[in-house]
């Protein structure tokens, strides 16, 4: 029936000048969050955040850190995930996840705060530090979230007593009544698997009798085995200097971080005030009294008042890092950061692709590439493995691939709502010609027949990536002629590993790749595209599979081809990206079931856009060519270029060999 | 005592003229017999003998096999060892060697059968077959030497029953009277483990009732588990092709290869024809009983006839691969397979390292770069390791290497004499100066003082690699001044795999290497090396250490340093040389044991020669060098020239700091 439709709208050529469509991903869309926190290779990778810590003040490279709290829904923890991801780029030491005991903090649930530092480790590659309160729980309760944490791989804890539920509340002989209790239980528990780090109060706790009994909780907090002092808000530097200072003087010598909150809306200041009982200086009443009610005003103030006050911690020498409280938001902190120098994004990235931080993949440094747009599903699918492949993928050690039952994971969910992706990917297609237009307008960033842009595809949840602008001409012809792109990256012989663009690595050494393509088409080109192939041997790999695992290749069965490598001095040969031939069949799996899961299910049953789906998903071939010879130009335009060729000189179309071999 | 001698003879400059010393060895002087028998890479370097039959076979591709017998004497097994790696170098898919039951064959002697199969294995990479004959002998001795043979990592057999030692021999029962029980035996006891071979007779054997009863003597062999068939010499390709025919005709299908018996002399041919109780055509006593006194004259006319027989045979389209008699001699068996355009020497090697045939190291695919000119070396000091790196080298996976306390290892002994290595090293050394004229001799290749060419070193049994050659100027330079190079590689960005000189792997495929030097001098060069190389942070990773272990490095102690390696189609990355920080201090070890071990007790005891070599062992460092930016033209020379500078720029010699460090 599609084929009709096909045949009723005309010819390819027909298609060809009108087309808006559109799509491409890239191998290196996930750039972003691989700029996060350890853009430095192997030592930094490994150690702990306490020594990550140490080396920092070692080297007079002071950090910063930032503190979010877990979101109320579904679609606010994608969102969260996206800032991570873009905060991340900044170059945080750490972040760290705030602890509600009323929001069910330590469930399963995609918005507890367990789950959101998790996300946070694993798929965004940030250091966290979660947040965790003991007051009204038991030992058991607590020792339970503590041994969830550490299988999820997080490895630092701020230890809270937090706020007592009700006011009948007591002492409990034995039980967990202060937060020092908190950190004598996770060091008797879990010794040294954990960081500690514990709460300091600049002006003294609330309930504490007086500032110095306050410094002597701390002390013993400290002396029980905490690593690190991140400090409550506090308005004027000379607070929380004159509080280093008698830290210091009461013998707690660890590093000690003031809490830097931007005063970001008059309403956001009251409501932090009144919860952390501290009162706001008069010098900053006067000024913001008069502006309550103009949002801008007060954002600017606060952040000129946050950079002022952080200049003087910075200039007194004593400070090695900032905490910020973000309240969940982005652009004042961003801006204090960036008018402090501290907001750095190095576009030097220890691997090309975005590292995990879970201490399990430190050892990981070779991905297949095919995920390289869907990183998160990659590593969700990989979650379980007990051994990654390091150094060589090794010709069988991939063990088995979880399944991707669950597409509405949270952390795969596109950023898009139902409707804008039926906007940019059209209400209604025709035929195939309509979602070769829309892979088209994906990779032109033109505006669809709508006028929409087509910002995303279900391969790939990102704009195209830089690297893939090199390619863009070839890519938008070969997606207008249903080529249908969903990876691709150049060949690079020899680039710096310092390359804003393809670099990646540490400093002084040299990035190569072979050129890359990976497409979805129709049967009777790869019929034509196999004939082509046959001139290309041995210069060319490929592997061309369709839905059913019908698998034809080239390629040796197990051996995998290395298409990133980086030599670097002193170094190690590092090959992070491989065409691995048996992941590929897990792949090929994802990549069809993406075609219904996130783009037949948007139409309705049995309507004519969603059978077209259908009929490319269950007809078209998955096909991935790597060009060997990486210092000539790529031939795998030429290869394409052939195929159409010989289309083209066929009158009648060729018989559909591919199909039924 | 020695820097008197040294002060006395003059200055740096004043030795610069005249020295006609000399010496350096590079990466790469073990080609030779890495141009195994084996130059394709993976598949074949683990297929069994007669997986590489079969497959010869399908491709039509023809082979050649020698025999070697052991030889009597150490010196004799030196020269055999010598003679494996020249004709190794013409692609023989195997070399098999003949058991002498007189000769204590299954020994640890140096001359022993089961060593000399076991060298050509192990040491020189030659798939190899061993010959075991059973008569006489017991289950269990038999036994024992093919435990023995399997634990060398030797795979093949052929199974012979031998000739009866005395008369009184009768059959046993139960015993071995054939070669169809050692056959069966070998079977039963080791299963699947061994090929075997088994000897056909075109004239049927001697002692056979019957042309007849020996084809089917031969059918009960094959059936019995034999893989294939070597024949006895004939002289007529009729009669080998009747054999054949005869042996298809009786079921036999497995491949038969006709033993091939150049004339060499008129005495061998009698002592031959004799021994296997055989006759010499009338056609050919006709031609040499005239020339018999002629040994020029009967060896053209051997060569000449067996080119034409062997033309015949292969032409018959029946015979896959030829057998050749040798006699431990090459030219004859040589100038036939040239002109039948079977001896191929094929530039291409597997690795740029020695391969080894042993199954045990099929693996190994990474090894350090400091054995490149001691491979032998290196296998005898890891034989013992049950697992080698593969791919990359690993952190800490290098288990402890073997002691090398026997430096008269046949294997490892200098094919030159003593007396030749006093004529080409000095038989009186003046000062340290007469030392860096023999490496100088050494990297020129012009004679020294006595008009001796050195054509070895204590670290570099050969001459000169090629591939040395394009930095023999430089060498040249430094080896006068007391840069005593011991090995080198250039930087190489990028060559293809098939190059001539530098080329490794498999075709379509790019060889990468960092540039690479490795060289004894005194501390006072070192001191001002030390200084020199802080400019050349981090692009230079040096290891500079003298006899005690007192190591100096910038680079990390546990992380190899890649300095070969290779990119191909559709494979990972291959990095066959590393600079690996902890096998240094193993080679090490060695590397000064040398210079005692092999050239000091050349001298007599406290003579002033051997105290010249030993002052440089006690007080020289060994330094590697390793310039980490390949694509630029290498800054090692550059590095050693400012260091001659700093040390000419110097009036009074630098303190003596590295040596007191």
């Amino acid at each position: 029936m599609v084929n009709q439709v096909q045949q009723v709208d005309g010819s390819w050529q027909s298609c060809r000048g009108d087309s808006s469509g559109a799509s491409n991903s890239s191998a290196e869309s996930s750039k972003e969050s691989s700029r996060c926190s350890t853009p430095l290779p192997d030592a930094d990778r490994s150690d702990r955040l306490r020594e990550k810590m140490r080396k920092r003040m070692d080297s007079g490279d002071r950090w910063f850190s930032l503190e979010f709290f877990p979101p109320r829904t579904a679609s606010g923890a994608v969102n969260l995930i996206s800032r991570f991801d873009r905060m991340g780029s900044g170059g945080p030491l750490y972040i760290d996840i705030t602890w509600h005991p009323a929001g069910d903090p330590g469930s399963d649930k995609e918005t507890s705060s367990m789950m959101i530092a998790s996300t946070a480790v694993n798929y965004c590659g940030l250091e966290s530090i979660l947040h965790l309160t003991c007051c009204n729980q038991t030992k058991e309760k607590i020792t339970g979230y503590l041994a969830k944490a550490k299988h999820l791989g997080l490895k630092n804890i701020m230890a809270l007593r937090g706020d007592p539920v009700g006011d009948d509340w007591e002492d409990e002989e034995g039980g967990f009544n202060f937060a020092v209790d908190l950190v004598k239980h996770i060091r008797s528990e879990f010794d040294e698997y954990f960081d500690i780090c514990v709460a300091g109060y600049p002006t003294g706790h609330p309930e504490a009798e007086s500032y110095e009994q306050d410094l002597r909780h701390l002390k013993e907090k400290v002396d029980a085995g905490a690593d690190f002092v991140i400090t409550q808000l506090f308005f004027r530097a000379d607070t929380f200097l004159k509080f280093l200072d008698d830290c210091r003087a009461a013998g707690i010598t660890c590093p000690i971080l003031p809490g830097i909150f931007p005063i970001q809306g008059y309403q956001s200041l009251r409501q932090l005030v009144k919860m952390s009982k501290l009162e706001v200086p008069e010098e900053i009443t006067k000024i913001i009294e008069p502006i309550k009610d103009n949002d801008a005003a007060i954002r600017n103030y606060g952040i000129h008042q946050a950079v002022d006050m952080c200049r003087v911690l910075l200039d007194s020498g004593k400070v090695p890092g900032l905490h910020f409280y973000t309240l969940n938001r982005e652009v004042a902190t961003m801006e204090v950061l960036r008018q402090l120098g501290l907001w750095v994004e190095d576009p030097r990235r220890p691997l090309p692709w975005a590292v995990s931080a879970n201490p399990k993949r430190k050892v990981e440094d070779v991905r297949p590439i095919f995920w390289a747009s869907r990183p998160k599903s990659y590593i969700y699918r990989t979650q379980d493995w007990d051994e990654f492949p390091n150094g060589r993928w090794g010709n069988s050690s991939s063990p088995a691939f979880g399944e991707l039952n669950d597409y509405y994971l949270f952390y795969l969910k596109s950023k898009s709502s139902k409707e804008a992706l039926l906007q940019m990917w059209g209400e209604e297609l025709k035929n195939e010609q309509s979602v070769f237009e829309v892979f088209t307008c994906y990779i032109t960033a033109q505006p669809n027949r709508n006028g929409q842009k087509v910002l995303c595809l279900p391969w790939n949840d990102e704009p195209l990536a830089p690297e893939t602008n090199f390619l863009k001409d070839e890519l938008e012809k070969v997606n207008r002629r249903g080529v249908l792109t969903i990876n691709s990256q150049p060949n690079i012989n020899g680039k710096p590993s310092a390359d804003p663009v393809v670099g990646w690595g540490p400093p002084g050494g040299y990035v190569f790749q072979k050129a890359y393509l990976e497409f979805f088409t129709s049967s009777e080109n790869v019929t034509a595209l196999l004939k082509v192939l046959k001139k290309y041997e041995p210069r060319v790999n490929y592997h061309i599979v369709d839905v059913h695992g019908h698998n034809m290749t080239n390629a040796h069965e197990m051996q995998p081809n290395a298409v990133t490598w980086g030599i670097f001095p002193g170094r190690e040969i590092v090959q992070p990206t491989v065409v691995d031939p048996v992941s590929f069949m897990y792949w090929k799996d994802e990549a069809f079931a993406l075609w219904i899961e996130q783009w037949a299910k948007l139409y309705e049953d049995e309507s004519p856009s969603r059978m077209i789906i259908k009929y490319i998903h269950d007809n078209y071939f998955l096909v991935n060519l790597v060009d060997n010879d990486f210092p000539l130009e790529s031939c795998l335009w030429r290869v394409i270029d052939d195929m159409f060729e010989l289309l083209d000189a066929t009158p009648e179309p060729l018989n559909d060999e591919a199909a039924s071999q």
